[in-house]
């Protein structure tokens, strides 16, 4: 019995869209938070595997200081080996200016920044105020477009904050305008610690329009750590939203969050959007072939709900 | 930091009831796939903790020939300890006259029968055939109405079934309709493999009312096998559904699906209804801590995300 092949059956749902861009974070929101070494030649192979499972955006890694993110010290070293890679987008995090230097060096052309919604978050992991960091950005993103380089911007804490509590959606929006204003051409809302439900998502995404962020610039970045992820995924494809990002086998989890639980599992997204007639481009089996891998590599098993169904023989 | 008491943050989404019962399955459906023998004591005890916990409906135990369901052998015991609880519902599973004779001398005033919607299931759950199965319910509905009982009817295997693949909605609908034919007061529609989407709940939804049974006679019953649950309650809400039967603590699972993967987590659901401003009447806080309770009494953590989140300190 190979329940990929035949289910889940598709069913398309009313004002959906017909396709979905999933920009794959496992490789580096997954694997900067491993508390053990993966070694480069892993990571190399796990990037090209998730590429050849039909996904068309992976983040490959982050040209962070190797002191603030040692799990990814070894971008340099990394991201060369994925020259061979076809087609498919490999954006890298880059926090600032010495970052931006060391990935155009090595040819990146998708860069992405890390901002945050709250002063809390942007005080532990930029060391920085908001408008600070705004500020630190700035020449990063403008070298990057005059670059013709394709810049993301993050913005973490979106929903809810471990230390302040709930997010006000105008702050959000906020700084949401700032990094727009900057110049990046998407944005990822991040709800870091897992915390939004279905209204609150849609009633940011509203307040985002009415401010002049286009739904077709926006991604939603989902943790599954109150078991909310694809609930809240579906309330965003409902208001048209059409990037959602993802980690293969549910990788990775904010170190700032209270469980370990971490991203929206990848193969549980596609079991959905396939489910809804929704394209993705993505070979579930593939996929969760891929997650089953790295969790014999990483000695434990993948969180995804999706990938542990699946791999039951 | 105590997040429940703190966020989610309430935030509606348009279109959704304004209250939702949740029906209980824990002690029945989440107990009777237990591999130790749970005394009758600690059941009791839960019982009690989830009806203090604010749930309205908490299924109690099942009245099957203990020959089939040996855990739940001791609803004779069991039930009459329930008696001092005062203005919650506490159905039992009754799967024929016998059943139904146990019950009623107990007092029990809310029954459930188990249909399903395949013939496999039936012939492999049942011994008969799903009109044959149908036939044994009649006396079963007919002779408790007389009494006033409330009856539930349970449909299971009602979007994909492990040997026969994905399940025709028409196929569901014939079943349900035979169901509340034979005088059943609430449907049941059951994912027991878990492995729906949000498209295939609405359309069988809309092919129920289209066939004349009202979306306010059917409950929801979803499993979290490949993480969807939480989803295609939302899409179920979205469809004007308000009764969603869950597990505390995300106990049970089909033991004819592939993983162990159980029933949506009630903790999972309240969060989601919460964050909504949709009514429940559940106490986050002491569901949670009954759910950790039980745990603890089971010797192994609870798989709802929602509890290992809050549980974390």
């Amino acid at each position: 019995m190979t329940t990929s092949r035949t289910l889940p059956m598709t069913v398309p749902a009313q004002d959906l869209p017909a396709r979905v861009r999933i920009h794959e974070v496992g490789a580096r929101d997954g694997l900067q938070n491993e508390k053990t070494v993966v070694p480069t030649g892993v990571k190399a192979e796990f990037i090209h595997r998730l590429a050849a499972s039909g996904l068309t955006t992976v983040e490959a890694t982050s040209f962070v200081h190797p002191k603030w993110v040692p799990q990814l010290a070894d971008a340099e070293d990394l991201f060369p080996r994925l020259a061979d890679i076809d087609g498919v987008a490999l954006p890298v995090l880059v926090p600032n200016e010495r970052g931006l230097d060391r990935a155009l060096a090595l040819g990146a052309r998708r860069i992405a920044v890390f901002g945050s919604a709250t002063e809390t978050f942007a005080a532990r992991n930029l060391n920085r105020t908001v408008d600070e960091s705004l500020a630190m950005f700035e020449p990063v993103v403008a070298r990057a477009k005059a670059d013709k380089v394709h810049v993301r911007g993050y913005l973490s804490m979106c929903f809810g904050d471990p230390w302040e509590g709930p997010v006000p959606v105008h702050q959000v929006v906020r700084v949401a305008k700032a990094l727009m204003d900057l110049g990046c051409d998407e944005l990822s809302l991040g709800d870091t610690i897992g915390v939004a439900t279905p209204g609150h998502v849609q009633t940011l995404l509203a307040e985002l329009n009415e401010e002049g962020v286009p739904t077709d610039t926006i991604g939603v970045h989902f943790h599954d750590t109150y078991g909310q992820a694809l609930s809240n995924t579906l309330a965003a494809l409902q208001h048209g939203v059409t990037t959602v990002d993802a980690s293969a086998g549910g990788l990775g989890g904010c170190p700032y969050a209270k469980s370990a639980t971490g991203n929206l599992a990848t193969e549980d997204l596609v079991w959905m959007l396939q489910g809804l007639g929704i394209e993705t481009g993505v070979d579930l089996d593939a996929l969760t072939a891929t997650s089953v891998w790295l969790a014999d590599q990483l000695g434990r098993p993948s969180p995804s709900r999706t990938v542990r169904a699946l791999s039951v023989r």
